[in-house]
């Protein structure tokens, strides 16, 4: 049995190619004592994997020649310890290929009873995500303005519905016109706007009379500058992701409003990683799952179908084409 | 009896010259009921009185034709409010002329047993903001690394004490190699790099061979932007000015690493204005004055004498000419 994987071919220069990646298909890796042997049934396709392919963050960087990483839904194959069977359902860091070798430290069971599409789209990172960055440290209070960049993508659709469940004014900014309807039909938004647009900026301001007070802010960026120009006194910017550069090159000057605009508003821009959390992330999700069961959550994955998706799914996201959260689908659960 | 004033020309082209203000001589101001008028001691000299030139920030903008504004020292001259009475110590925006009508409001009384040294230069908001921006931003922990930029200024050299204080390993930047040597020898710095060295980077690096935990940064810019190649997980960044760029025209970028270095190192970068905290100033300058007196902190002001020094000592600040906190006498106290 053979094991297909995309492996990065090269560091991407500049916009990510599938000229990057190449297909290898390699031998069945065989678990050793502690370890277990998982099928990959759904990759989670996340901006996060492009800038591991510029630098170490949080993980080792990829490099030519290694199999493209990523989180994956997995089923257990075969297992060389006691803490998991075959036939369970884990996520790992599977990465992108048909079966990958991990251990119990690295793999967390989930609940078969729940569809793929809400465990990769709502309970998991992304859902955890968007519920850390905006509670933690976004800390919305009713009747205040939170701006969600990214608005469309799986973690910003999450941030933005969260903040209205919190009683906030939310606006969102996402690519075009079409997907500024999609996300105020979608996801409930107060408003849209499409940073595309030549007078962005100022439909930004007008979308905010009130000023911005919690920036949940997945792009860095021109939207970061603008979002800088319009917060209010005490704002909280989440510095979530920066998917806006992940494609370039090299260096692109920041913004020339910080960090003055932050002593000015006396406000507070705060990086976070929501893998070091991952002690809470249990009560996170059942609190997902309490607003989702009760239909005042709404998870939309865009599952693209098949192996060779691959790398197109993560250009595509990099675009902007996704609407949701966006996934492979390479296999079936086995029951 | 005349009042002699610096008036503010013209919006500065760039770097601040003696051209832009002009001297003026106006009629003595008259309280109405509930005004004080005030005698002008001695002018506090602060870098935010070069951004007050290009923005409303905390305060109007200055304009061209308006008294240049700026805290003073002061002593009541005639009282129109029975809260204050001829005589009394003050502080207040009395700003550069010799007499200034004020409301009890806008004055906090002085005990005229600190000197007036201490009095602008540590019991001021120049300590109270290298205090609350160290313990409520910085919030420095024994052996961590803090970073001051600059370190020979009045705020800077506060600040630098305070952390080494907290135990930590305080690395403080300025200009040149001589006050490298005075900041080391006179507050006590653990190191002190030369941001005008050629090899500045290379330097700092050396100097915080554990990272940096805490960077107290008061000129952004190029400093700013190193310190954030160096940050460890969970710094803060206290964003307490960004004198590098006050002198410049146009906006200048910002750091590349913002906000990418803040996600990566789950870091925080905080803005903040002493001003918002008026209700703590009598606690912390206490705590302030018990460290005085125990000699455990030391207040270097760097004093000009004469009114017409007022512009000259201001450019001389902005290029880093001072050395601690920098003041001009304008009168005497008279008892």
């Amino acid at each position: 049995m053979k094991n297909r994987q995309w492996v990065l071919r090269q560091t991407p220069a500049g916009t990510l190619i599938q000229d990057d990646f190449e297909w290898r298909e390699a031998r069945l890796p065989v678990p050793s004592p502690g370890e277990v042997l998982v099928r990959n049934l759904m990759m989670s396709i996340d901006p996060a994997a492009r800038s591991w392919m510029k630098m170490a963050i949080y993980r080792a960087q990829v490099m030519p020649g290694d199999v493209m990483h990523g989180w994956t839904l997995s089923q257990v194959v075969q297992s060389e310890s006691p803490l998991f069977k075959p036939g369970e359902l884990v996520e790992c860091m599977g990465g992108w290929q048909d079966y990958a070798l991990t251990t119990p430290d690295q793999m967390l069971r989930r609940d078969p009873r729940h569809s793929l599409k809400h465990l990769i789209g709502v309970y998991s990172i992304t859902g955890t995500t968007a519920y850390h960055g905006m509670f933690e440290i976004g800390r919305p209070c009713p009747g205040e303005t939170v701006l969600v960049s990214a608005a469309a993508g799986g973690v910003g659709s999450i941030a933005g519905q969260l903040a209205r469940l919190a009683g906030c004014r939310v606006v969102g900014v996402t690519g075009g016109s079409e997907k500024c309807d999609w996300i105020i039909r979608e996801f409930g938004f107060d408003a849209a706007v499409d940073h595309s647009a030549r007078d962005f900026r100022d439909q930004l301001v007008a979308a905010c009379p009130d000023g911005v007070d919690v920036y949940f802010d997945n792009v860095a960026g021109p939207v970061l500058d603008a979002a800088l120009g319009i917060i209010n006194i005490g704002a909280r910017i989440v510095a979530c992701g920066s998917v806006a550069r992940y494609d370039s090159l090299s260096p692109v000057a920041g913004s020339s409003l910080l960090p003055s605009a932050l002593t000015a508003r006396r406000a507070t821009m705060e990086g976070f990683v929501v893998l070091d959390y991952a002690a809470r992330r249990g009560d996170i999700e059942h609190r997902l799952a309490r607003l989702v069961a009760a239909g005042r959550l709404k998870a939309v994955v865009d599952v693209e179908d098949g192996f060779d998706r691959l790398p197109g799914a993560l250009i595509r996201l990099l675009s902007g084409g996704n609407r949701g959260k966006l996934a492979v689908r390479v296999a079936d659960l086995e029951m």
